[in-house]
């Protein structure tokens, strides 16, 4: 399976995690492609017209995108513990957080698009903040139930959110107000996933 | 159900054309919400901390967003034809298309908040004008198997952003090039769900 990729992008490593979690990730052929807001990437287009990443496309040529659809066709290629629940509000739970932890990660990715600009909103920087501040605070409230339920797409993408805020909002900190979802986020960084899927900013020696 | 809802959200639209289709669009409580990305809308932050509609809470309080996970609940509530395949490659083609749709919709979205800022980027605009016709490509090549296939929610995605492309972009027509997408949108726009949720823009007499 071919895998549109960058150690940066905070939805590849999503896909990443997952696939470590499932035992599938030595499947992909990964290609390197870095996906910018400002230029479409031509190569990309032709699996993915978005120009995103992650984008993948199967060994029968059928393409498949974004994250969640990969994450979700992934676990069906594996008999071990499934990451989508079958049914039931386990499934809606998982589902739920997934959304949440997928819109951080897309309201961050826009704030620092924003704070690049020549002429940065602030009422758009105002607003980023509100809605990180009560994202996290939602996280706080669920910590416990977070952490008892059984590891999910929805464990991963909010753990991808958090990493996303230490690795490029680090001048937000978070943990200090959010001890509880700090205490779960320690254990998620801890899981060999995660270890081999750590963030690399390694934009000084690739560009596009 | 409390749906926090709009006339004029594409994503409202798809959950209230899916909830049509379903037999279902008489169960919610509709909460008239406008979701600015400029503002944080501090009650519907309260279901959903991103301040994005639509934004569903059930009756027992459980909250669910965002449009992906509200209509695959809403699929598992009546015994009528699913609009998401249970399995297979016809899942994951409909889950394919839902999110082709579903980031032409960001992309259009983005594209309208960045033309009224007051010092737009030609660089942006240059780029999602390359995506969204890249996309309309794929629509078009895929316009014969789009058409031949059961009604999904992939159908809805694509056709809400389609209908989105009229609402907010028509000095850019695309039916012209895209004659077999166009046809095949219009046998959607035909349908008493789509129908029965044309987009209303109120905006002069509805703020936040």
């Amino acid at each position: 399976m071919k895998l549109h990729w960058s150690p940066r992008s905070p939805f590849v490593r999503k896909v990443m995690i997952a696939a470590h979690e499932m035992g599938l990730d030595s499947r992909f052929d990964k290609i390197r492609s870095v996906a910018m807001s400002t230029q479409p990437h031509v190569e990309l287009m032709k699996d993915n017209p978005l120009s995103k990443i992650p984008a993948m496309v199967l060994d029968d040529g059928t393409p498949m995108f974004d994250s969640r659809v990969i994450c979700e066709y992934l676990d069906t290629l594996h008999g071990g513990h499934t990451l989508f629940p079958a049914s039931g509000p386990e499934r809606f739970t998982a589902l739920r957080r997934q959304a949440l932890g997928d819109g951080m990660l897309d309201l961050l990715i826009l704030w620092r698009g924003e704070r690049e600009r020549e002429h940065p909103s602030q009422v758009m920087i105002a607003s980023f903040t509100a809605r990180k501040d009560a994202s996290l605070a939602v996280l706080e409230r669920e910590a416990d139930a977070i952490a008892a339920s059984p590891f999910s797409i929805g464990h991963i993408a909010v753990g991808c959110a958090l990493g996303y805020l230490d690795f490029r909002f680090a001048m937000h900190p978070w943990r200090e107000d959010h001890p509880k979802i700090a205490a779960w986020h320690a254990t998620f960084n801890a899981r060999p996933s995660v270890k081999a899927n750590a963030v690399v900013d390694d934009s000084q020696t690739v560009k596009q």
